[in-house]
């Protein structure tokens, strides 16, 4: 079920019979190299959810399409929140969907560079109930989608050499599983072969470490095939996961 | 083309070869009566915006597809920004694209709750230039879609009475007719059958004289195939509208 | 009855007695043109409401007299708050006068480009009690002063071409009337007579655009005689469309 | 000159002219007691400030007239701005003024409750400045109407006994003499006559130690007599404190 | 007692024996000109609590020691935080400490730039509640060490001539007894004896009008040993004080 | 050499000397349990920078002492800044060292619940340079002191169960060395000898979870003894790390 094709009636129901949790997807969209898509980070959990979906009675919400990628900037097409910013977003989302009853709030991430900034804007939700000494209605759940349990496995087996850090194999295959129309982009050779790696600072800095936008990554290995692979797993991975979330009692 | 579904080196070059607009697209998710999707309003911008982009060499952003829609809050499933972090979201989204170097942006808005804070939004923008002295390196253009060259009247054409300003009868045939597998929520008979209109203020007042969420509307008219219609319309529209606006040299 | 000349019990009095609208003059502070005052846009609804207060029971806030104005600001003696802070300073002009028990705030404008902005402000003061489920205390009203029921009319009457829509012949008149000593500075030929029209985007493309400020207007027709009359109309006006306001009840 | 009632080349003429000093009365409206007004620490500097203009080529910014009274908030009339608000607007009145070409900015205060965040924002104005290495191209002034060059002085001669701190005879009679309609609230017997002391927190501690409003003051001794050689005064000393400022060349 | 140095088991069994006092010191880095320490604002205030802890049964918050110091910016060394975040923070300590039961916040202060951010700070923390109308359960007192009771005049009795504002002999004298390894900076002879007076703007202001950074002071003359005594002086006054505080009971 | 102790000239020197790096110690003052002190987070790496630059020559700022701990609000004496304060904090730190030269910024974090916060003010820092097209003329490093280079094994070597995650054994053991007097809080028996694990959400979460504010410790273990070698070995990876840091090119 998608909140964006449910009417409130319907949302309404599922709340009054129970089923308050919700799996939000969050991405970013940035440059991921000469062969990856700007929307890949978005893309990634919105695809993974999409094909849990299929197979459980869960619910989505719009996805968060863009994230925290000042480090980016130095590559047209990339788009960032400052980290303030974010932070702001996030609480009014968390702030809307509690509002209306919902209680267990999944995030399913696709995107490193978010990893601080949403976890920053957790403690900025919880913080006003802890300052003034209530118990916050809500609690958050984050996961990169590579952490679900046994998918960064999977994606090392089929990609042992070069998976990389950004840009990397497994989510450029899973992008041209989900677009097949697009895995023509990867019948390319990069140069080096194998992005170098090295530490994330400011934009200008980036762009003079990593010339092409990758890190550390072979993303020409990806194919829509393998993508297949790992999004069949990952969308099983989130059901587990998202519902044992959902079941959890408040500590 | 897609900004999400681009590499950068090809918006790089995009930008090379002087096409310097975007079109983002612009909604909210709220509640849209008992047979309006909670995407409406994200949802129409976007797809006009994607029937368009087929017919002409566009780019477009990926959409914003939270608003400004506090008075909603009292029906489950709506989802809001407050006006200073949507106003911060604008900022930071301008800044990246202005980065990029497109210089016009057109937002076409699928939610008229959203119009004054992007107008607020686009000032924010502005005013430091303008503070500061120098000239800012990009223009806005709001538009709702509705108020596309002719598409207003196309819409009142179609629905003479009952029309009305939320949960509008155009704007569910828009989504009927993209997502048909839930226009059978239009075979309800709703009672009044025209909702009421009045002025709009908090959450509580609005669900108080607007028990079922409709303002002035009778959206049970709405057919996918009207939907269809004013798709075709509004996309032409949109294409003129938009080419004007990025052929436009700076004041 | 003005707050700045009541001592709080008379104000205490008056909130006992059950009056609990009031009415806040919002303006700016921006160029108006080689004839027009740059105090035009706050002294326009404050004269009015002055007029109106003459006439009826009203209670007068000061005048919120700096507003958002960045468009302007390649004119010099033009002042603005950012939209940010604008609605800050809103937000707690609200907390004030809804502490003190008044539940029905009209605001009388003279600034077009402040419309945008004090919308936004109205959310932004209703969202906490919207995203917390309570009603708001108290509602917003804002009216345009050239909007209130008939003045739109009148002006156009007076003025049927060249009225413009900044530094209007109709709001430079109602300013002649209140400040005769300066109504001589309509004594001037304007080139072009009628100034050119186009859209408003930052300070340095306003200037460009339209080079001594005005925009679609011919001010020199302005006389105190006519403002006389316009402030006459507009004060009756107001005294109608706020007592509705202040009778209605809540939804 | 008021800015105000100057037309914007009347200003561009002033700076050109090297004119470079603005005078800003800066305020607050707030209880003062049983028999003073509401506006009576806005009032109080823009009587004297439009005193000053008569007699010297002045020029006098409009008004900022709602400070900082988070503490008198219980009583019905009082309004404020939080600190951070009344930061963030004069950071941007700063910038309008100076981005004009006034280097001077000399603020005439009526509210004791107001020259911490005053300071608090001019130091806000200067600090993107000090970070950045850069000179800051103005200068703020901050001045306390009673402690102008003798005025406390000449108060305390007036009223030796019961001056007070807050809603002090001195400023009442200020307002007396301006407005002497009002000036018949003095006629009553207060009680205490003289009012108590105490540190200042928050608006219920205030309340209740202030029952009344007034701090340490018999405001009933105030006449408009008095107020008018208080005004005399002040403006003189005025005119010369804010010549020097404005001569004063850089450090 | 120190914060810092006990566990929560002892802060809460503190509380409940009905010591709801505490003492924050408060400060600053920033340039002390040549022979004072970059330090000596923070070290002060907490010299002179730690000196009292001795002596009574306080707590000791950790110290505050960072303030606001734009104007000090053009001497390497020296840091600021901005106003609005100075408030911020001291929101934050005050929710913090409040949410434990604290009811008296004590704040001694060894920085003059300080004092009207901390102020307004104090006024952010109460204007909640005075726009909610309800009694803030805390109460904040400001206390500069050198305006304890009787220790400025010790000062100057120690220090008649050029004991100055900024790096004044008094305050260096104090940290030259805490740290009589750094005594010897004072060994020099400076130029001019005695540092000029003047106002404080911006930073680069600031440096052209005092160039080696001291304000009206010669602080050769400090010595470790009137350091003691003024440590003395001041720990004896700061208990007085802030049991006195601590002893009130709320208006 | 401490920036806190030293004078603005000496600091000049440094920079001067191209020595452009500087060591901040980062922590939060929180509860660590029964036997664990308030300031234990920001005591460790402060311990462990006084101890590394006993050795060689390193730059110290005052330590950063209060952090995000909202999770730990439920235990008297703990204290936290909202993220959003945290930001602004470290923004404004990172403004005033760059501005004085330093270019390279090495934090020495203490406490887990910081990193998140830390990374995003870093994003925050050098997001106005990538959206401006500049390279920041700074890189900051985040290191916690647990994971310099082998200390983790160290610790665990130490501790090889219940080292835990919060009030570790190992953390214990740094205060106890530094801090004798308090080592005798470890002479208890905790019930259960190792604390349970779980997630971190709000204060009410954790104190249900977490009764006597461990997680997975039992720092009962913890001796001075212990402590002193665990600084001595932090303390020497803490120098090769930092001036690895220190000599490196920007990207």
């Amino acid at each position: 079920m998608f909140l964006s094709m449910a009417t409130w009636p319907e949302i309404a129901q599922r709340l009054q019979d129970g089923k308050r949790g919700i799996i939000i997807p969050i991405g970013s969209h940035e440059q991921h190299g000469p062969t990856g898509l700007i929307g890949t980070d978005a893309l990634c959990p919105d695809i993974i959810a999409r094909e849990a979906e299929k197979q459980d009675d869960l619910l989505l919400a719009p996805p968060f399409s863009i994230g925290m990628a000042q480090h980016h900037m130095a590559f047209p097409g990339s788009m960032t929140l400052r980290p303030s910013t974010m932070i702001a977003a996030i609480v009014d989302w968390t702030a809307s969907l509690t509002r209306a009853g919902f209680d267990r709030l999944y995030w399913i991430n696709g995107h490193g560079g978010n990893v601080a900034t949403i976890q920053a804007a957790f403690a900025e939700t919880y913080a006003p109930y802890s300052l003034r000494g209530e118990a916050a209605p809500f609690a958050h759940m984050l996961k990169n989608w590579w952490e679900l349990p046994q998918i960064e496995r999977i994606c090392l087996d089929f990609f042992p050499v070069g998976h990389g850090s950004h840009a990397t194999a497994s989510e450029v295959a899973v992008t041209y599983w989900a677009y097949p129309e697009r895995a023509s982009l990867g019948n390319v050779t990069l140069n080096p072969k194998i992005a170098p790696n090295g530490p994330i600072r400011d934009a200008a800095d980036y762009r003079g470490r990593f010339p092409d936008g990758r890190i550390g990554s072979d993303p020409t290995q990806a194919t829509a095939e393998i993508g297949g692979k790992i999004v069949s797993a990952a969308a099983k991975a989130l059901i587990t996961d998202a519902n044992q979330f959902f079941a959890e009692t408040h500590g």
